[in-house]
């Protein structure tokens, strides 16, 4: 089946897109207002980008109920620059899932989801004490989308909070304790991380070896 | 533990960061070069950013064994303006590990991973025949970043391939049918996507009836 995107709604669009680009990593992105107040919510149009820089991207899309009104987190990127990506486990789901309402903007998502908060080390928002990693980031660039309140803003990952028992001291992550979640499409689909595997990176000499090699 | 990232080789940071910000969805890219040649690369600095322009970022890295030297497809892009993000199966994933070994610049890794490629509708790089959805994307923006020659592209959706049995009349995607496999940290970690569960969303109405309520 074939869709030609300039014929789509952007409805349509994204509802297709969600789908197919699976799984997304989960920034549960807290970020304060410029006299102070908390605010989390989560994206899933996030990841990882570079290390050097070392660098994480999140778009952050307009507020439900006005597609002209940026969200609080842009907002607040937009006024102290700065945001902290906690990342999201089993225990943290629940409350993840209190921070995705869509509250009057200036509301304090942490505090309806109970979540005690814990002071960052190099920025102003303050991490999730109970997440299991947290990535304190300074705005490096930020790109408004032509249309709606839509803005990629890319980070500077400055400092990182992560539970003692996740990481070795040759600095492996141990998957299964991290536990995280992922997201699938849209609606409340998400994926636990359980059914891993290894694949053997390969090297030119194991093409050169394989009786396949080149095709005729 | 804490990581002042001003204090850790990139090394240090692509381990950490790698290893924490997951599932990552992969992208396996095809471009040609201006002499018309097919690339095939997989990524997983990957994701879809927004709905409207529709836009997928990939992070592509320089050749590995010489980091001033950008990749082909970062090259093949900057001399075309075009690719596809071809999603990964099970059944593509022996072809996805080949694709990912560093041939010679200019290699077709398709040739080598035995794929049987399909013209795309409105850009010139083939999509691969038996991928279960192919995005047809255009170059948006290309951020260069400091240092190595990491290239940043951003590309807009022109038009999706999707195979027949994974979508429905209403646009909703079959994500059995669909299949997917998730990046994990680095070396050969990956994971399946059948451990998928629900999570209902909610609304200010379930947050007010709460008896946890606002935090006292």
């Amino acid at each position: 089946m074939d869709f030609d995107f300039a014929a789509l709604s952007a409805e349509d669009r994204y509802k297709l897109l969600i789908g197919l680009v699976v799984p997304r990593p989960i920034a549960l992105v807290t970020t304060v207002s410029s006299a102070g107040r908390v605010n989390a919510a989560p994206f899933s149009f996030f990841n990882v980008l570079s290390d050097e820089p070392p660098l994480v991207i999140i778009s952050v899309d307009a507020r439900e109920e006005d597609e002209t009104v940026p969200k609080d987190t842009a907002v607040n990127i937009g006024d102290t620059g700065e945001f902290v990506v906690n990342l999201v486990d089993e225990t943290l789901l629940p409350a993840m899932n209190v921070c995705a309402v869509a509250l009057p903007a200036g509301e304090d998502e942490t505090a309806y989801a109970g979540l005690e908060m814990a002071r960052s080390a190099k920025v102003k928002p303050p991490r999730i004490a109970v997440a299991p990693a947290a990535l304190e980031c300074r705005a490096w660039r930020t790109i408004a989308l032509p249309g709606p309140a839509r803005k990629l803003i890319l980070g500077e990952v400055v400092q990182l909070h992560v539970r003692d028992d996740i990481v070795d001291d040759r600095l492996r992550i141990d998957q299964d304790r991290l536990a995280l979640i992922g997201r699938l499409g849209g609606g409340g689909s998400y994926v636990r991380l359980n059914e891993r595997f290894e694949l053997k990176r390969l090297d030119v000499a194991d093409l050169e070896a394989r009786p396949a090699g080149r095709r005729a």
